[in-house]
């Protein structure tokens, strides 16, 4: 199999953060336009904005925290499908070769928290000609029941297994910013950017990108930051956004 | 993880066959009142019925003929993850602790169409003490695009897999039957029963009871094949319809 791209598609970016449940689909549609012209293996992974965030905050799920409820479990994966289902319906709309992937089926964690994620099936839909959809998700935790995994992890374990040749990262923000609100153009090791996004300390107040920028320099594949006008560029090979390298 | 009981229920069983995408709730209910009582752990597998069968054969995509065409995997899967979802809330409505998992996402076939299904998210739901449900499914296979994995062969592999203690298979009959009908109490090797299934040859006339019996002998597990009414007994410990071991 040549080297995929992975492209991830935020949460907030497919979706309207504001309203439970609804999907953004003039954004959708635009998106799924730029991922149908891109000629090469790809695997889109999206985020969970209105619909997963909802459901695990109300059963109290997160990354760490986990529920042996099995409502819970139902309820969070349930809400990821029905995105999923939305995501992968526009871009086969726009013609791209899309297939479901469901993480909660596939992939599992440790006592440790450390995450398994077979790369079978994704490498051989790959191979196949399609473009598999992958999304944050629940995942069985050993003595935790479920956990979250996010979309951002998903992009990282994917990048590694699959051996891509780019990440991509749509986001709400046009790349990494700096104190400014400039977008810094490369980012080659996280000290160059600790003071902006809140230092090195554990506790990510940035919303994420800090321990985003931290585990994206530690992959062998250049990453880009980018937002939604910039998908068909860094599809194109272009480099928007903040490169991370 | 001690061993637990794999349990297949029938696509007859599940849907009405001679309508198209019809759940047959009230025989459901009954069958998910059963799983509910089980103590211990549990794996359920389902047939595709009136929902799967259909959305195959229109595609062309059988077992051995695949398909590339994106539109094919994503009809077959949508289709049976509309039926996970009717199984699977029968089970929650019941009070079973069930949860999805979609063998697409999971599983691949190699170029000679050996599947590869890992046990790694399975496994840790079980532990975990859910009840994971699957069902037949497409699955992508190197070189054929997606063919058809069935529920048959997702409780071979499960059993193999997962060291199952007991597998019971849930059919539209109360067990194997002879050349006169009658339920054959036990089957220790294929040349007892290959005249009333219609020989050893690689045909398989008999709608894959001969197929279906070959796969359970290579098992170290028992497996038992009976109707709707012995669920509750076969999940009980009880030995209902045919013994295959």
């Amino acid at each position: 199999m040549s080297s995929p791209t992975v492209l991830k598609l935020g949460g907030s970016v497919v979706t309207d953060k504001d309203a439970p449940e609804t999907v953004d689909d003039e954004r959708l549609a635009a998106l799924a336009d730029a991922v149908a012209g891109h000629d090469g293996p790809l695997v889109v992974v999206h985020g969970g904005g209105s619909f997963g965030h909802h459901h695990a905050s109300a059963h109290g799920v997160s990354r760490t925290e986990g529920s042996g409820d099995p409502a819970a479990a139902r309820g969070i994966a349930g809400a990821m499908e029905d995105l999923n289902r939305a995501v992968v319906g526009a871009l086969a709309d726009a013609g791209a070769p899309a297939v479901p992937v469901h993480p909660f089926s596939l992939a599992a964690r440790d006592a440790d928290g450390d995450l398994s994620l077979p790369a079978g099936s994704v490498a051989t839909m790959l191979d196949e000609g399609f473009v598999p959809v992958l999304h944050g998700d629940v995942v069985a935790h050993a003595g935790e029941g479920v956990t979250i995994l996010s979309g951002d992890e998903l992009v990282v374990a994917l990048a590694a297994s699959l051996g891509a040749e780019r990440v991509g990262l749509c986001s709400a923000v046009p790349g990494v910013l700096d104190a400014d609100g400039a977008v810094v153009p490369r980012i080659g090791a996280f000290d160059e950017v600790a003071d902006a996004l809140g230092g090195s300390d554990s506790t990510d107040v940035t919303g994420g990108m800090a321990a985003k920028v931290r585990e994206l320099l530690a992959l062998d594949a250049p990453a880009y930051v980018f937002d939604a006008d910039a998908v068909a560029e860094f599809l194109a090979g272009g480099e928007p956004g903040t490169r991370i390298d």
